[in-house]
């Protein structure tokens, strides 16, 4: 009768990231390796480079704060200029969430105009797109990431991938993309040649959706908040658009960082993906040895070794 | 000014399954493959392989069901019993999601008991359980599919990956096991070598945790009502646990639909993964010529081939 006891330990040792109370000989987990890091193992993140979004409140009242971290060169800087210039004009003010699709997307922007009503209209200065942005020719410092021994070349969409620069990449030798992991940021577009302004954005909330990469410009990923937009109710309409404005969720403002007061702006750092720290972390996550897992993988794909970031200390 | 049209159509365009409207030569999305299935391609699932659970009604009152599959042998069988006897028993009509942890797991169960208290008693003739039970030998029908054609060979955990009998399966050659995909139901278990009675079960809902496989048994996958569960606001304690009873969503029955009266009784199938038309699916999957695509990937991992379900006609 007590053969299978129920104990909140028990509920809990199904994590991969158990907070740790352990002895001293246990091989450390990812998360503890993460923690461990030296503080020069990371880097600070750009305040030009982080986007804050804050959702209307919830109903309870509770704050919902999103912040995203804009992809750096060589990767889809026409569209992250645009996304710039988008928020200092306080483009997303009237913006909501229009679309929770699940296992797939969360997608935000500015409602389009109903049927001949003018579109609401965007800054002047935006940057032409086209979609040989989408991916980058593969220079001299990507090369060499991509043929570093952390580079791993089981992918099924790519002959190879690794992290560069703190983002997830893969590439086909010539040219490089980052690709579709869960939270990563893409703008979404209508049928090519449209490329997508960067007013309508979405982030990944399920399984990679790889077959994207390539496909959509990939621009950054959510470093803080992603529940506020996982955890939204599904979209009943047709690829989880919601079926009436009163199912959106409104969009209060989206700045950047760096245009907020310094007591507003939120700092962050991730670790950098060539640091011994995260070798070893990246090592750890297709290696599990702490206590709880029996079968190491021996492996792990692109996407199930997120770059660890934080706030500021 | 309007060279970047926002339109409902242009918002739609970023999924991957848009319902259409096309032209007859344009080639067909992975979702129109399966839409025009032949009726012979599809497999009822019997009535007691379906655990219908009802959780208590949303804030609005909207009624919540999620069904799940059970596996079928060779995998998790000892399990499966257990879930069948703890289902007819009503073991789980006090329990409760539990933990909600993004891009990881919903968990569910009996709730623990409190320090102190007895915990709340299972029933009678649960099999035990041990952790060789989390991979299966391959016999000859296993043998058959991890060498047919559509098996994967490029699969960063595994040495091949196929679908067999309408379950993703990895294999190292000689045992096989299911995987960690999107939606997939697993035990929750403590430290080894407990493995878990089948009293504590939780879903995926993230990115595919792939290091689980083989560390947890995996016993049935959600055909329907997903996204009660993934939109469920995540818990705040370690791991995604809810820090208060008060946070947890109460869980009103769980029961066989062999054991529902027939009006109550759901009835679904799924696309034989040996058929011509899961086939063509998975190819399409993996090679998105619909429309929207312009870059092809040429591959596509095990979990981004989700095995169609559907309620029966």
């Amino acid at each position: 009768m007590r053969r299978f006891p129920i104990s909140l330990a028990g509920m809990a040792a199904i994590a991969a990231c158990a907070p740790a109370v352990l002895a001293q000989d246990t091989p450390p987990s990812p998360n503890e390796i993460v923690a461990q890091a030296p503080a020069g193992d990371w880097r600070p993140i750009a305040a030009e480079d982080l986007l804050v979004m804050r959702l209307e409140p919830a109903e309870g009242g509770e704050e919902r704060q999103v912040v995203i971290q804009l992809i750096s060169g060589p990767f889809a800087q026409d569209w992250v200029t645009n996304i710039r210039t988008l928020a200092r004009a306080g483009s997303w003010d009237d913006a909501a969430v229009v679309r929770v699709q699940d296992n797939y997307v969360v997608q935000w922007g500015i409602p389009p105009a109903a049927e001949g009503e003018e579109a609401a209209p965007l800054p002047d200065g935006l940057s032409g797109t086209d979609e040989s942005g989408y991916a980058s020719k593969v220079g001299d410092s990507l090369a060499s990431a991509l043929a570093s021994r952390a580079a791993n070349r089981t992918d099924p969409y790519a002959s190879v991938t690794t992290h560069f620069r703190g983002w997830p990449v893969a590439s086909d030798g010539e040219r490089a993309w980052p690709v579709h992991c869960y939270g990563m940021v893409g703008v979404g577009r209508g049928m090519s040649p449209d490329a997508g302004s960067g007013a309508e954005l979405y982030t990944v909330i399920g399984h990679a959706p790889r077959h994207l990469d390539r496909n959509i410009a990939v621009v950054g990923r959510v470093v803080e908040g992603i529940e506020h937009l996982s955890s939204l109710p599904r979209g009943t309409g047709p690829l989880g658009f919601y079926e009436s404005a009163e199912e959106r969720t409104a969009i209060a403002s989206v700045r950047l960082a760096s245009d907020l007061t310094e007591e507003q702006r939120p700092g962050f750092e991730y670790l950098a993906t060539d640091s011994e720290a995260f070798a070893r972390y990246a090592d750890a996550r297709a290696n599990r040895r702490d206590p709880f897992f029996i079968v190491p993988a021996g492996g792990a794909d692109i996407c199930n070794v997120p770059v660890p970031a934080r706030r500021l200390p």
